[in-house]
Formats: structure tokens, sequence, C-alpha cells
């Protein structure tokens, strides 16, 4: 079976995100000063082919480790939809 | 009061995803040939100043319309949290 994994990759709140911080100031100079902070990250979606929703996020989380997430810079969470 | 809005963007369905093309080859090469396919987009969390989640939600509407987002190649969501 084909389950969809979304992958949210975000950066740690720790660390500075420099394109969110650009992007925040691109907001304020269109006018939209309500826009206090932003942070950038990814969103994956994964089509993965798998017994059951266990097996697919554990193809997902190897995949998240391995590749598309840098674990010093940023966090990831998982969600599986069948 | 300060809300939460998590922007999704992600590139319509009918167009190539040659980020997410690279990302399916890369993961193939390291074994994970469950993954038949990868889409990538960008997940974006604004903090919005704002009397109600309502007008949050126009805040961040017109974000994604005026920057956030490429509307001839990507489509957006807006999730708003208190």
């Amino acid at each position: 079976m084909i389950y969809s994994a979304q992958v949210k990759v975000m950066p740690h709140k720790e660390l500075l995100d420099p394109q969110g911080k650009a992007v925040l100031g691109g907001l304020g100079n269109l006018g939209l000063c309500d826009v206090k902070d932003v942070r950038i990250g990814k969103n994956i979606t994964l089509q993965v082919e798998a017994p059951s929703a266990d097996e697919a996020m554990k193809i997902a989380e190897e995949a998240a480790q391995k590749l598309l997430a840098n674990p010093v810079m940023e966090m990831f969470e998982i969600v599986i939809n069948s």
C-alpha cells in the first residue's frame, strides 16, 4: 500500500534563521508590520510503499535522518496519512 | 494577542518538481527504494499580532499572496494556532 508521509523540517529554535529574518524585513517593507517573527523550513511529501503505517513511518524516519534533515541545525516531524 | 500561523507552500501537482526528483534519486542511492515519489515545498511559521484569529488569518493570507508563495507555480495552505 502507498502511504503519504509529510516530513516537516524546521530550524532549531535556538538558532538564528537568516532566511526568516530576510522575509520578516520584506513583509515590513510591504506594510505587514503585524508579523513579528518568521521562521522558514521545508515541507517534504513522500509517497512510501509499505505493508503498514508503522513500516512507512520507519522508512520516512530513515529518509529524514539520512538525507532530508541536517540534525545539527534542524528538527523534523513526520505525519503518516494512508 | 500573538497567533502562530503555519503557511505550507507546495508546488502545484501538475508541475514537475526537480528538487523532489533529485531527492528521490538520492534516496534510491541510499537504498530507500520504497519511496516512490518526493515533492518539496516550504513550511513557514509566522508570529502574527492580531485581535482575533480571523484577523491573523487575513494577515497571513496577504503575506502568502504578496511574498511567501509564487501563485504561478505554488499553492499554499494556512493553519492558525493561538
